[in-house]
């Protein structure tokens, strides 16, 4: 038998939470914060990051970082490194609705539901006035900026792109509670889409199967209706893509769908690096064409361009390793080896 | 502006890193593990879990505990809270590989890979010896045991299940290196898969789209070929569910096919609890047929009961609020509310 010394043991963490007074909200809020895990590596320079905001932060936090973390990870990472940051609630309804409306409860007629509605905008002044500028003094962010949002949190984020078209550069919306108040958002993409100015924003919109949960028809019609809208109006610079989940339901649908969606607004950075061999420019070239497609500067990361040249250095390809080693030169010059 | 108030922070963490010699291997061994959040709350009953055991601790212990807590949270659950365990690894070939077997690198031929392979069969002595009893002795488990891997891991979860068909209840088993040692695998499920006798075992296969990431054509097949076995086969007493993903790849697809195999194995769990207003046994009922499924007793958790208590009572349901009381009375009779 094997000995275990239950005392010696280290606890695995992913992030902190941290309080912080809203100026605008008048009350105390907290955040959930996860850092790259190369943000305090002494080994390179410091760089900044892209940062996924999201919202029921005490309910999504832990899995939007594992999907972060496992995406971002090693060489062959679909999506760049971010700073995951989740925003806990106090009064849900109150800071994810966009307008004030109340209805009867479906358990129980005699009670009205969301009395207390219609604080989105002031929610939304939070974020912009107290959280962002926060973060952002506080960490070192690169300017993208991604929000994530389920059920409410949909209805909030769906609120946000129409209203605010130039505040975040990606979206993910899931299975949104589109329904609400008459189906305002859906009035207002009429209104609002064919004009509103995108920075060519992506935006992955899920919708989960609650036929055998329950239906709410009202609910599943209002998301179907949203995505044939946005697909007759054509605006040119917000790309949208729905997906439909047959196999999930409204509770199990954001796991899979941030995965995915994550991976939607980042198509493109993927990069086959061994192709280096036959182009010993494919890294730069690779991501000038993502960086165009995503209106923000990126660039190969020191952690990979690390990896590269050491796989190139182990695999006598000393051609390959050096031309890599040449673009580390110059894009980290303080931290980058001086030869192979 | 607001306030950060850097100082008072709190670390948001998911499980701990334990140190374990093993008796078998000889060596220092380190397994992490997430309890549920139900472990330590007082206000129960301390109850049993089951255990997912799963190899590369290091590399994948982050992502299940995420997906284990997202599917068994709440009273929609689709899987039971469970324990999590990761094992790290301290030397991945031999410890992965069913037997000696080398062959030269894709990206050096000059060079020879996996020299020191072929100590699946200590490793497993290792799991089964050393590992089991500890965690078994240190932790409240129910005896119901899933292993999971991926690419090596994989082929390792394949031999264990033809080998040794017993030992566990169910795997999730993700694009396995199935080409190792010219196949062995596949000869050994023509041998041993019809005579084997397993317990209602459950596997979830998956395969990952590998052709624009530069094939592995030997990989591909020997996945295709075990999935064809296994249907020949026709062992009742194993059901193995394969899905091929068209959009991940050999990196990516752990994590969706993890997320969907946990909502495969434990199939029949989720309860549509509000359909006890019209079956007061609904509960009971439910649980019962799936205890007969997987072999193993399972009963309505107590944090489970309770909400449905205070649910009904809340929505002024006295008659469904008193049913489901009498269960959890039942039930949990040390920690049970004696009155509504």
């Amino acid at each position: 038998m094997a000995q275990v010394h239950g005392i010696a043991q280290d606890s695995l963490c992913i992030g902190s939470k941290h309080p912080l007074y809203s100026t605008v909200l008048k009350e105390d809020r907290t955040y959930r914060i996860a850092l790259p895990n190369s943000y305090y590596n002494k080994k390179y320079s410091p760089a900044s990051y892209p940062v996924l905001y999201l919202s029921d932060g005490e309910m999504a936090f832990d899995y939007y970082v594992s999907i972060v973390r496992f995406l971002s990870k090693g060489v062959y990472a679909h999506i760049p490194e971010m700073i995951v940051v989740g925003i806990d609630n106090t009064d849900r309804t109150r800071d994810l609705t966009p307008s004030k409306a109340s209805k009867p409860s479906p358990d129980d007629s005699t009670k009205l539901l969301f009395t207390n509605s219609g604080g989105a905008d002031h929610f939304l002044q939070f974020i912009t006035t107290d959280l962002i500028p926060s973060i952002e003094s506080s960490y070192r962010t690169n300017g993208f900026k991604v929000f994530a949002g389920h059920s409410f949190g949909g209805l909030f984020s769906s609120w946000v792109l129409l209203n605010h078209p130039d505040l975040f550069d990606a979206y993910l919306i899931h299975d949104p509670s589109l329904w609400w108040d008459n189906q305002l958002i859906l009035k207002q993409t009429s209104q609002r889409l064919p004009k509103a100015h995108f920075k060519k924003t992506r935006v992955y919109l899920s919708q989960a199967n609650n036929e055998d949960k329950g239906g709410f028809d009202e609910h599943f019609e209002s998301i179907k209706r949203f995505n044939f809208l946005k697909d007759s109006m054509n605006n040119k610079s917000l790309t949208i893509q729905y997906r439909f989940y047959e196999n999930e339901d409204h509770g199990t649908i954001p796991f899979p769908a941030s995965f995915d969606g994550l991976k939607f607004i980042f198509d493109g950075f993927w990069c086959d690096f061994k192709k280096i061999s036959s182009n010993k420019n494919l890294l730069m070239e690779h991501y000038k064409a993502f960086s165009r497609k995503t209106t923000h500067s990126f660039n190969p990361s020191e952690p990979m361009l690390d990896f590269i040249v050491k796989y190139f250095k182990k695999n006598n390809k000393k051609e390959e390793a050096e031309a890599v080693l040449k673009q580390y030169q110059q894009l980290y010059p303080k931290t980058a080896p001086t030869k192979l």
